[in-house]
């Protein structure tokens, strides 16, 4: 196996896989870096218990300037290799593999000679069919992601709460995460009908780790399943990730269908006032603020209080208010959380009691988004 | 105690001082802020048991937009109140102490009251007389300290050995560090020639503080002396530090007069292959990289190696290259932060023999600033 290549773009693909690896995983071969060299391309692959990342060189680009000599595969220290490939000196680098997994890299004056490992002792990834694909934009998912992660639970009592749900409708892809405390859901039409029977739950840190991946993704993002893995294509890269086992409870009565209070804010402002009250709830044991609404003088009220601290209260002014009067007191940093990932458009609170779930929507579209939070009892 | 300020130019100070101010001190009354204000202006004090941060706002300044009701003095609960003040919604706030010390602050529709201590209990800054100010652009003083503070010991075992050197000869003030295994000296000529007797020892992590305090400054900074503690002044701000007590090793003998061979580089190229050398290093039990010189050829050959990973071997080409052939060995993290102090700047390394230690100075002005690494016995 001999092949010269542009440093930049494989330092590119080296960052991808490497998202994958640990050097904490108790599988030694799993902290090195597979290379496979075939015909016309590079294959590199990083995996962990959890997921694997696999992404491919091109030949026929010709920014990557791939020349391959000889084919073969090799599975390098994957830390190591790659911060000798960021440091090289040149432009381009000449990877080649001699005798017992020596692998020598060259660049500039510069040579190393680093011990590799045989690429047949690395675990193969799953086979998954890709017949009942779900097609979306990338940008859409990513967005679908970042508005269930939040609600997923972190804590590993039951685990299968700490992965977000996703069904499928005829065109309709549901995605909810709850914790027990605070439910998500986002709901997502597909531009075609599938005829997968979707109903798996993928773990929260694989979504979290396959976002950040999508950060400059502007192309459709392509979802296959196995019976205990799932397979995303985006560009030239797959991201597989095993499936959390068992049962995802069902959330579809837990959102009411009515309110009794309802106020409309601008998500920033809201998020500021809870953010400066949660500084006060942080300082006390309970971590709870107050709400009191009186929809007859047009005024929210915010309180936080910590009796070793200090009080703060603000009065706010929603943009639109209706209903019964209310007190309620529910824990800052899911409502924190929860108004953050509405950026700056205006959402709607809508409250059936003080101790009832409440739900916040968008304004708009209120039906594709829908956040629940439960209130705490403080009296 | 009663005033208002706009806010930016409070989160300023508060900025400052805080890095004065930790959470860990085991004297209660040091995690709080202490406010002073005074006729016209308002003073900050953050301290710990090493340094101690004095800051001023002045109502001269139409920026600050100081207005004060009355005057006194409270200590607040210094991460908690600037986290209240980063946060507030409004461009001015305002400051009232009530009874019982409880301190209120307004800004908007905000309203944060919360729980302050007497400044009787706060602790008193030392009283230092300025008749022998030392003063420099400050700039200047940034780039001595460093130069200096890499070499300074990271071990408690030689407490003197922890700080910076300062003696003054006349006009020149010389700043040495030294952790036994590599030492740092630089030479600085002061605009007037000072009476005071400067013989000091500032702690490094004090010096690094302040030098980040310098980032922006662009005036003088004034260096002036009490029996066991040091002053800086500079713009609105005085910083404190405590001196280390015991007699500095004199080190004037340790700087080699002589050389057998000589380098010269630019540092940013041998940095490169120094580093790159240490990846290798780092992976074997001795972290020891060598240089093998060839002056008849031309050529410096730099290697690194790790009988588990693998080796490195890269030829350098040097600028200039006279003396005697040799083969040295020594850690090239000493080297590594050597010569980052040079920026882009081209150095010239001279060496005596492969046990002594070389010196690495700037090939112009070579006689204000020397660094000097022992080697490792390889053999």
């Amino acid at each position: 196996m001999k092949f010269s290549i542009n440093r930049a773009s494989f330092i590119k693909a080296l960052n991808i896989v490497q998202r994958a690896i640990s050097s904490k995983t108790t599988i030694p071969i799993l902290t090195g870096l597979k290379l496979d060299v075939t015909g016309n391309n590079i294959m590199l692959t990083g995996s962990n218990a959890d997921i694997s990342i696999q992404t491919t060189i091109s030949g026929d680009n010709p920014d990557n300037d791939l020349k391959i000599s000889s084919t073969g595969s090799i599975v390098l220290p994957a830390r190591f290799f790659s911060e000798i490939v960021k440091k090289l000196p040149d432009t381009e680098l000449v990877v080649e593999v001699g005798d017992n997994f020596q692998t020598n890299i060259k660049s500039g004056n510069s040579e190393f000679t680093i011990n590799g490992l045989d690429a047949n002792g690395y675990p193969h990834l799953p086979e998954i069919s890709t017949d009942n694909s779900i097609d979306l934009p990338a940008e859409i998912f990513k967005e679908v992601i970042g508005q269930t992660v939040i609600a997923v639970s972190k804590q590993e009592s039951r685990p299968i709460l700490t992965g977000v749900h996703f069904t499928l409708d005829q065109n309709q892809l549901l995605a909810v995460a709850t914790d027990s405390h605070r439910l998500s859901q986002r709901k997502v039409s597909l531009p075609a009908e599938s005829d997968g029977a979707y109903n798996i739950v993928i773990p929260g840190d694989s979504l979290k780790e396959l976002s950040h991946m999508l950060d400059s993704e502007k192309e459709q993002i392509k979802m296959d399943l196995s019976e205990n893995q799932v397979m995303f294509n985006f560009g030239a890269t797959r991201f597989y990730s095993r499936l959390l086992e068992g049962m995802y409870p069902d959330t579809s009565r837990l959102i009411p269908d009515s309110s009794a209070t309802k106020i409309q804010f601008s998500a920033p402002d809201l998020l500021a006032a809870v953010e400066r009250a949660s500084l006060l709830s942080h300082e006390s044991r309970n971590n709870v603020i107050k709400l009191t609404i009186k929809p007859n003088d047009k005024v929210v009220t915010i309180t936080g209080n910590s009796p070793d601290v200090g009080k703060v209260e603000e009065d706010l002014q929603p943009k639109e208010i209706s209903g019964e009067d209310l007190e309620i007191s529910f824990n800052p940093d899911y409502m924190k959380e929860a108004l953050r990932v509405f950026g700056k458009s205006d959402v709607e609170v809508a409250f059936t009691s003080a101790l009832r779930p409440f739900t916040i929507t968008p304004t708009e579209n209120d039906h594709e988004f829908i956040q629940l939070i439960t209130p705490v009892r403080t009296f």
